[in-house]
């Protein structure tokens, strides 16, 4: 059993993981946060104590930390006896704190592959730049490292392996990210704009018949019948999980489809033809060197302050076909989540919420021991059954449609026959 | 008689300005030109050089100067024996050269109103707010300041001028100014994209029916079938000749009309709606104070750069609209420029070579003594037929449309009757 997590983070995702390791702080023991803006995490206890959500009394307690600093990471685990670190920061402090992990002996886990702040779209499998030169030390050193445990990466590759379990080969993954919801605003990203635009700008990576395949954005559209919110418009993507389900899945196409509005698409590529989403630097007429994207991040809305307003509903899910006794079989699993019933429990947005509640189940599955690895895995390589039973517990209810996209639709836990 | 040009600037306008003044260095004796960076200086030069632009053996000679700083602009004047100084330097630069004309004694002209940086679109008449703050001093102490002496304002004033004074009495001044030239990038603006797009985002100020007159940019449409390059599509928008126009003539309706293409109007709408086209600063998350207009403007192609690639024409006029012997009467006066013919002869687009060349002929006026007027004026306050004269003669060729645009096309000089 491990006990007391360190919340890396202040943001949007920061603040759901808070609200939940809150309401499960029975099995998780002390709650700490920490960001490099003590004010931050001051504001998401400030609303935790607001809703009520420490399940029993116990510690919850923030602390400012500059989370690339990694020797200042590892004295705060040890000052916090922390054993769980959910890393929810920006992905540029991963390896730092994973490092401050593996030299205090705490389990990692994370929910987006680390980046370098001047490189985007890196080579594939991206997991192999950074994150897998570390698996041998973390398993030397009984290290759990649970990588991308959010909902994309991290559900969705849960969903990947449960509809792979069910059958005896699989011939194709695809991962369907739609967000039918509002927030009535001109423009906002649902997360850190610097993050969100980073995935788009690069190339976009697919695994098709064994090999990696290159296109570029809104290159490759698709419309699909997604359960609740009905047809959408998506655009084959470049995305975490593809990195990994590819490798552990070689004989699969592996591709991510996310859905985009035409007023997306017009302001994106607004931005990025004028070269405004570069993380290059530019030098103004007045000799000042300038960071275009995180100028269009300080012009955006705070994504956090999307929440209050943001209505409809997201439909995630991850569409596996593959053989069975000789035949073609299918099967989508799937979550529906609400955006103001997310406010309402926990003060953020359905794309915050989404991304926040995984990492806090998969926490309370490294603490009964469930998950506990002891070395570095990516989420598909786990049991994905005691993870969709607790998220089913704690706010997430996983479907699936039996047969494929429109197919027979049931509880993950019912009776079905591919 | 006066002699010697001072030009402030070393863009794409002052390069323009810096070609016309060495064609008729006969006229205007020495040619300095000073900027805040010497290199640009020295890029002109050579550019007159390489096309052997010199009418006759003289100085031509590149400086730097801070041209915010007065009394470094009056010293210049003073080493170079200044008595003309043609500013098309940023707008923001005006005042202090006109501060150190009056010190001086030397005429001043410029192509555009004065700005200060952190305010947009003040109130009306926008002369007022600066320049005519000034004109006693100029009277008092014979100083020639000709205000606004580009193509638009400028050429258009005196456009106007030249119709009104073909009638007994003028009802309306329609200013119109379509670019229907090409220059293959994805998105650029044609001047100085920071006051480019600082003409656009405040208030667009007409002056009807007596009184100003307040509209939202893109609020208004119409389509002008223009000589030449056809029907256009314009949006009525702010602009500096209204301000002036609108004292000389306040019986009058004066309007600004400009041509923007559908592409032009969503980039400017997707940046100005998220805040990319503010004067005001933004803060990064790292901390960074920074003016997002600015980090636009260091991201857009330089202005200049465009000349090479840049094909099609200009074509901008001025509709006057007024009674003669108790008849309604209309004339339309305009020019037609071409960007590649530009490019040819000067190195710079049409845009520029339309802004540059009439500041030089006014300095021509100015040297023979036919502008010379001893106290500040705008265009449409001196006679325009020596300006159009020299016009014809330095590249832009006058004509009208007698009885309205569509009507019987002529060179300004021909006989007609209204």
């Amino acid at each position: 059993m491990k006990k007391n997590v360190l919340i890396i983070g202040a943001g949007g995702v920061a603040q759901v993981v808070a609200h939940k390791c809150a309401q499960n702080n029975d099995v998780l023991g002390e709650i700490h946060l920490a960001s490099r803006t003590l004010s931050k995490c001051e504001a998401i206890l400030e609303s935790v104590h607001e809703k009520g959500a420490m399940k029993q009394t116990g510690v919850l307690k923030a602390h400012q930390v500059d989370a690339t600093d990694s020797a200042a990471v590892a004295q705060l685990i040890r000052d916090t006896g922390t054993q769980i670190v959910i890393n929810v920061g920006t992905a540029f402090v991963n390896m730092h704190v994973l490092e401050a992990c593996i030299e205090t002996g705490a389990a990692y886990i994370d929910t987006a592959i680390h980046e370098e702040p001047d490189k985007i779209c890196e080579t594939p499998p991206w997991y192999a730049n950074y994150e897998w030169k570390r698996r041998d030390r973390c398993a030397e050193n009984g290290i759990t490292a649970i990588l991308g445990a959010g909902f994309d990466p991290g559900v969705v590759n849960a969903f990947a392996r449960f509809g792979i379990d069910q059958m005896d080969d699989v011939k194709s993954i695809d991962i369907i990210d739609i967000n039918a919801g509002s927030h009535g605003k001109y423009f906002a990203t649902n997360f850190d704009p610097e993050i969100n635009f980073r995935e788009f700008t690069g190339v976009v990576y697919s695994w098709q018949n064994g090999a990696w395949n290159e296109n570029k954005m809104f290159e490759v559209p698709k419309i699909w019948d997604m359960p609740v919110v009905g047809p959408s418009q998506s655009y084959m993507s470049g995305h975490d999980e593809v990195q990994s389900l590819a490798v552990n899945y070689p004989q699969a196409d592996v591709r991510f489809w996310m859905g985009f509005g035409d007023h997306y698409i017009n302001v994106f590529t607004v931005l990025k033809s004028i070269g405004l989403l570069s993380e290059q630097p530019v030098m103004t007429a007045e000799g000042q060197e300038v960071i275009p994207l995180k100028v269009v991040k300080a012009c955006l809305p705070d994504p956090s302050s999307l929440a209050p307003d943001y209505t409809g509903k997201t439909s995630i899910g991850t569409l596996v076909k593959g053989d069975k006794d000789g035949r073609e079989v299918e099967i989508f699993v799937y979550n529906v989540a609400d955006h103001k019933e997310a406010y309402n429990e926990v003060g953020s947005q359905g794309i915050s919420y989404t991304a926040g509640v995984p990492p806090v189940a998969a926490a309370m599955l490294v603490a009964n021991g469930d998950w506990d690895t002891k070395t570095m895995v990516n989420v598909e390589e786990l049991d994905p059954k005691p993870f969709f039973a607790l998220l089913d517990q704690i706010g997430l209810p996983i479907r699936m449609q039996v047969g494929g996209l429109g197919g027979e639709d049931k509880a993950w836990n019912e009776e079905f026959t591919l």
